[in-house]
């Protein structure tokens, strides 16, 4: 029996040049999109009548990053999703995520350039559409891999210990992660664009300034900070991975290492998550 | 207001080897741990009474490594998420998961040798356990990242067109792909390893032997080959990229080209993903 | 003044179904080819007239991998420079690199299936051509991320001690690498596939076999028995890093930890190379 | 027999926090480190005496990081160079490379933070020193994997076609690379950091500002304004892969692409290389 199923395209990658005369924008993007429906026949007997191949959806996203201006990444990712439920009798949802990746214009002597660019960090930009047949759309927007590290106000102490616990106490560590945050829009809102600054800058405010007992409650800080800042938002999930930075022990080289030497680990890593939504 | 929350630890990497006399036998593991439960306190005032630490649960790892004898992953897991449930009285779920790297017993003149392995393919073998307070443990075995490729038996035609098709209809095109599946014990079973075997089979041979009418076409046939050839499993669940390999257009050289030179691609790729239960 | 300098393309993807008729043969390389040779014009004046676009250099692979048989990684690197010079005034020398991926056809039953297949390892088989104007073509034979583990007979020991030293002796530890070999070949040879499979063995064998004091010290081994093994290769280059596995110090949970549990690291790793040639 | 030998310890990771009062510097830091010289006894007779460990090696990293002012790249790089050749008798050379990551200080509402970090784009800047008994201490600088795209003033056309051309020729099209360059430095100079910034600017101002002909045209023009700019260095080699970005043929969808629509492709890529000296 077929339970639930989706199938789409993914990995569309996309730069669009965006042009006001010699002045040029530039917005690179990377697409997933993927349909939902009762999609039986096409399982259980090979029949393809109803299925819009992906490379269709593939298509989609080249056709209308030039029919339309692309705007915030949630507006791409509503057209999308919307055009992609209207374009198959048999899907029922429409599911759509538009990734920005981020390019810095080039500052040459204070001026910046007009067709340079420098490839910006890893963070992404996120924004997802949902399209379901009768039913409003629904939008999320968000940041992934967005890499901070605090070397001072950090501390992780005060937990249990058992046979297996090896860990010191510390009122001074690096706290260094590579934030993942997702929020729902609440209501009927557009702009898009102040809500992202709005939530990533209290992200980052709360992170940088934040007297840190544990990831946890940084994690929940920044959560509740978001949602005080943006009030287009009904709840935020945000994941944080520890990624540890190890103190040195130099005593066998008779020297002291007053928080100064670290190591920097990828594995393994402490993964924390939670949703804050409002009270 | 705190919502769903979770925390531990990832990427736990483990060698253990085993020795009869002189054969050994090397196990590779890499291990994802978590606890969810009441951590408002945590999360709010930074109160870290509750929160077993991280790296307590990574020593767990080595000691149990140690301890017992680790046997098939799920029943490492098991043990696992067992004990760190038992760990915290404030924790009501403890997740683990396990993934089992592949290495191949060196083989010297037709003799298997007794500790030299050769890497083995990016297969991983996963088991995952969930232990909640008051309820019976759950398990469920996996697959993941197991490449294969058919280059026979594979068409997708009879699909809709609109404004936005380019796709040929094709007879006869390249079936490539990385295989993910999950599934769901039904019963209380221990012959994890038998059962893993008769999946992975099932699977495996279905995909070499499907007259393809699409990827949703092989992976339900997959999946029904599974339930069939393995009672002990309720459901599974199927992810299967699509990874284009595009027919090379040779005309502009004048030459034919009867589907036989390919570019293999890696962006964009199809996406498609099933559940499959017991009718 | 303009100095050494070198143009190409780096990256194609090739797939090749070899049809016998029903069962097929699939080659999966990656093939990187480059010019050299005056180009100051180009560099200097942006003349482009003797610049042979990379985007040909890519179409030629794809045709000469129809026109061809490919047999061997070199014999299809040999044809390739030969071209690519004989393409281009300006280039006084064309240097092709392919790159094998492995496959293995999938075994149902005891019976290897006609059409499907498997992802094999890591593991390349690397060939590579250098036509230069008047002058033979050279040829050389590798292999790449060979990855390959002993848990026993290996030992690091007797190594001097200064006051940065905190490494134990050990006369067991894991010996974990990946192997990245390339052997030039001396004479006329044409038996590519025989040679590759005589080196292969006899890294591995000895891999496996030596009783090893250091890492130069089982390089230096695998080196000398592939040069002893394969008459037709003059000198052999191998690098090997060192995958360190740390034994886990289980004492302060009571254990004790006879050789059984290891953490395998990625960083940082020893890194280890030295050319073997006939005396 | 043995010919070139080298061994070592690479991906040595460090972070360290520079403190002036509350205002913190954080230094985040790879580090490869290897000696080459006369190693035969160590690779033909198991023969430990002479080989500093790899392990001591990683630790005078982090001594030294305590001991000394990292200061610029090239400071670190010399003293890690001449403290290893100094520790081994047998060596005759040692060469390091110190690779620098980038963190920019968290921007609020204005103020940069005193300990809050973002982390940077992929850019690295290298340092390499080589230290060798009897000569002087060489050292080069560097930058790796810096990201640049311009969207105008980027042509290729002009070149040869032959049976195997189909590229177009265009006066306008998308120049994306990831810039690596190393250069040597000529005189007995100290002042690395108005170096690296001399020749990062030239070579970023010329990208921008270059009107193009080809990436070999662009690369040398690059090349040629680090020397003009900064005299302190005598050859720079800059390695500059094509990122090619598909310009999409919306023609199937009745819609012009007036140079708008592309597809940024990892796979193939040119790879263009060159070395440029003073004359």
């Amino acid at each position: 029996m077929l339970g639930h199923n989706s199938y789409g395209k993914s990995g569309v990658r996309l730069l669009k040049v965006e042009r006001a005369h010699s002045h040029h924008t530039i917005r690179d993007l990377t697409v997933d999109l993927a349909l939902e429906g009762d999609f039986v026949a096409t399982h259980v007997k090979g029949d393809n009548t109803a299925v819009l191949p992906t490379d269709t959806m593939k298509n989609v996203v080249y056709a209308k990053a030039r029919e339309l201006t692309i705007g915030e990444p949630e507006d791409f990712a509503a057209a999308l999703a919307t055009h992609l439920l209207g374009s198959n009798t048999t899907a029922t949802v429409a599911r759509v995520t538009v990734a920005e990746h981020t390019w810095r214009r080039l500052d040459l002597a204070g001026t910046s350039h007009d067709h340079a660019f420098e490839g910006g960090s890893t963070e992404l930009r996120i924004a997802r559409a949902r399209a379901a047949k009768g039913e409003e759309l629904a939008l999320s927007g968000g940041i992934d891999r967005l890499r901070v590290l605090k070397s001072a106000q950090s501390a992780f102490s005060g937990f249990p210990r058992d046979r297996y616990t090896t860990l010191r106490e510390t009122e001074d560590r690096i706290l260094a992660t590579s934030v993942t945050a997702e929020w729902t829009y609440a209501t009927n809102t557009t702009d898009f664009g102040g809500h992202f600054r709005d939530v990533r800058g209290a992200l980052l405010e709360t992170f940088a300034q934040h007297d840190s007992r544990s990831v946890q409650h940084t994690l929940y800080a920044m959560g509740e900070a978001a949602l005080a800042r943006c009030g287009a938002i009904s709840e935020i999930h945000i994941t944080m991975p520890n990624a540890h930075h190890l103190l040195v022990d130099l005593s066998p080289f008779a020297l002291e290492n007053p928080n100064e030497i670290f190591v920097p680990t990828s594995e393994p890593y402490g993964l924390i998550s939670a949703t804050i939504r409002r009270g």
